[in-house]
């Protein structure tokens, strides 16, 4: 028997069903259940295997009206009028999607992936059959940047975002600022669950591109084709480049940013050095942080945790309220733009070398020779001659020009490896 | 002949009355005209001795169709069907926006004095007319934290709100941090415009009072009267107490605060130490900084430009696009609650004595009566006996307790002038 068939179905109700039962799925069921939103009643929970998912301790205090299954289909002839997926990844969720908008149901979804790749097309699919598509889960989880940037800045024009989006890395860095190896923090922060056992997506760069990317989208109208966004691992950074970036009054932190100037996007994800007196540097532990400039309103930064159940569950709650509300979903850019990589930065290069007469002024013979200017030359005592790391930095230029300078150092006989080329994040104007 | 005989009416379109042409009124004003926002028009510009504004600078490259008045009934009576305030004050604001919104005009405000004390029946009467009441930029200026928690964590129970709110203090102490005398850092705040002549409203904490009140009623849905919530003024910080406070890892920023355990509702504003370690303590110059905690969600940090005519039109002119989107405005609660003085925290007394032997054990025999444990006494080298700055500090402990004691100390025949005792914000919590 359907369920509708025994409770009278009201109009204006939000009757929800929720695919995925995981971290975050039964976090929000939870949040539901214990704070009883007036006019929002969960009906279903699917997730495959669903008889070990409802005889977990996680279903426990749960509603005995939930219908729950493994059969997608039950959702989606059902009569629930919005669909939360908290499942991932692009397939099956980028067609369960499809069907529901399709359908006339809205979505709310954490899904960074499937919103970075489709997000414009599912929108526009969402505004045909007069539903609501939100995502503010899908970046920077429970700091509500995406709900502020929509409703508090679109008076403005957003020029830049910049961001710390990947809280894995940013465990990571900030450790090793403190003084822990790359590879024991990073099987610290698998053992406690912040980093999954292949950590490429995060340490390549891979997930702060995609929530960058659904930034751009949202806050400054620029779509992006992630594939576009040119990323750099975190893999090749040491503890002796925090040691040099502290030299700097820098530490290191993996930024995600774009820039508009009107006609070019610049958009990169990577290493950055950022100054000790920029809110980029306070940001500690998994924190995410997102600093927007916009031309007329000026820098805002917000800040918080970017992941865990409960945090990305008040994310997910609060679209479905705003859905219930009858907020209407922001429509995306279609049209996919170029993406430069000319940013102009200070640049910071460490070189691992043996120290041989000559080597400087090679170096800094191969940075005239593309223009670029020698900022400081930083070495620190007490490492051994035969495997010297020092560091050059640059006055502002262009990012593929020390590039370039940076192959045909890397060529020297004395590098004994490949150097390292890090943008560095300007100090932060004063009020 | 009316304007409206001449243009058609657009049923969709907003035409858009503004009410001030100050640092705000012209900023929005330029903003609407340099973006044009489809579905919102500008039609009348209001202000006393209106010539003179529109002969200013401010007003030259403005559209030529606005209606220029003085007239506030050439306003109220207009097919406006959005009011844009900018003016300030309770008179004659108050009563132009209660007819506004009786005869079905939304309103815009930045007016925190008057939504701070009359917003909740506004907002009835926006909801009885079937308009809205929108005032993000009545808080924290360009930084939207009310469309923040509005929209992103409404899924949330937020319990507890901290904020730096007044840029004027927060430039006066950040200079003294830096060594400024209070006096000089205060003619320099009112030569540089970030202060009133009459600076009472700032550094008194009547401003950041009514912002806090605001944002209490809107992020947790408690009423509170302003003139309930105890404020402490920062005349009596000294630079000694920043010498103090570094000893201490802190520094001092004025901070307004609101807190609920679901019965009791705690709230005040004053210099606080804020530890080196906490967002608070990185907020400099004019900035604005909000912390809301949620009971799922956790800490988010909102940051950036307080006020400036910029930044507070972009909060403005978002709140049109939000009416002009037909998002609804809040409803907020009529009932006031009752505000507890009684804070648990670390607390700092600062005293100056004629150095006397007996004085700690007088002052801790003080303390120890009213049940305040004594955490640290610092006695910094270099002053004089016969003016001897010293600090004690307590663990936590109730502030209307520790009164009682500073009261009694207050009466020591060795005590040279009134013991200063601020509130401590203890450490944040780490990832
Ligand atoms: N965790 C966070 O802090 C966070 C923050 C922001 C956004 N998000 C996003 O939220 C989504 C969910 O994350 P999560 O941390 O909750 O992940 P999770 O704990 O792995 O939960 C995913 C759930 O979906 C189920 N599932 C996976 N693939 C399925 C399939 N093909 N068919 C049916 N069920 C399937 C899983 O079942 P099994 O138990 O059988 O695997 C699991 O119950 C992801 O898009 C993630 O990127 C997460
Ligand atoms: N400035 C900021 O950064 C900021 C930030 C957040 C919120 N706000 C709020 O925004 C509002 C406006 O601030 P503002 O800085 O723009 O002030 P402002 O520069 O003093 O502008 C106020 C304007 O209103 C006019 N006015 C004042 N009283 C009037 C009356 N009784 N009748 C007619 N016109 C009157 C003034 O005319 P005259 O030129 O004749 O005085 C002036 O043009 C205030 O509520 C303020 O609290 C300001």
């Amino acid at each position: 028997m359907n369920e509708s068939a025994v409770k009278p179905v009201k109009t204006d109700e939000k009757r929800v069903a929720l695919l995925g039962f995981g971290t975050v799925g039964s976090a929000v069921a939870h949040l539901l259940h214990d704070q009883k939103f007036e006019g929002v009643r969960l009906t279903h929970i699917y997730n495959r295997g669903i008889a070990r998912k409802q005889g977990s301790d996680r279903a426990s205090g749960l509603s005995g009206d939930i219908v729950w299954t493994e059969n997608i289909e039950d959702v989606l002839n059902s009569d629930a009028n919005v669909v939360i997926e908290v499942v991932g990844g692009l397939h099956p969720t980028g067609e369960w999607l499809t069907r529901a908008l399709a359908s006339g149901k809205h979505v709310v979804t954490a899904n960074k992936q499937l919103i970075a790749y489709h997000g414009a097309e599912l929108s526009q699919l969402a505004r045909q059959n007069g539903v609501s598509l939100v995502y503010n889960a899908a970046v920077a989880g429970g700091v509500p940047v995406i709900p502020a940037v929509l409703h508090g800045l679109q008076g403005d024009r957003v020029r830049q975002i910049a961001g710390i989006l990947n809280g894995t890395c940013n465990f990571i860095l900030s450790q090793m600022e403190a003084g822990a190896d790359y590879h024991d923090v990073l099987a610290k922060a698998q053992a406690a669950g912040y980093a999954e056992a292949d950590p490429t997506a995060d340490v390549d760069g891979f997930d702060a591109r995609a929530k960058l990317c659904i930034l751009a989208r949202t806050a400054m109208q620029v779509g992006l084709n992630p594939d576009a966004v040119p990323v750099q691992t975190i893999r090749n950074v040491r503890l002796v480049d925090f040691h040099y970036a502290r030299d700097l009054n820098c530490t290191i932190r993996q930024v995600a940013r774009v820039e508009s100037d009107g006609d070019t996007i610049r958009a990169n994800v990577g290493p950055t050095l950022v100054p000790h007196t920029s809110p980029f540097a306070w940001s500690h532990g998994t924190q995410n942080l997102v600093m927007t400039t916009g031309e007329f309103g000026g820098d805002v930064v917000f800040s918080g945790h970017g992941a865990g159940g409960n945090p990305t569950a008040v994310a997910v709650v609060s679209d479905l309220l705003a859905v219930a509300h009858g907020s209407a979903s922001p429509l995306l850019p279609v049209q996919d733009r170029a993406v430069s990589r000319e940013f102009v930065a200070p640049h910071y290069l460490r070189f691992v070398v043996q120290d041989k007469p000559g080597i400087i002024s090679a170096i800094s013979g191969a940075l005239a020779q593309v223009g670029a200017n020698i900022d400081s030359i930083v070495q620190r005592p007490g490492y051994p001659k035969d495997a010297l790391p020092f560091v050059v930095t640059t006055e502002p230029c262009s990012t593929t020009t020390v590039q370039q300078a940076v192959h045909t150092i890397g060529q020297m006989p004395t590098m004994l490896e490949e150097p390292l080329l890090l943008q560095m994040m300007r100090e932060p104007e004063g009020d």
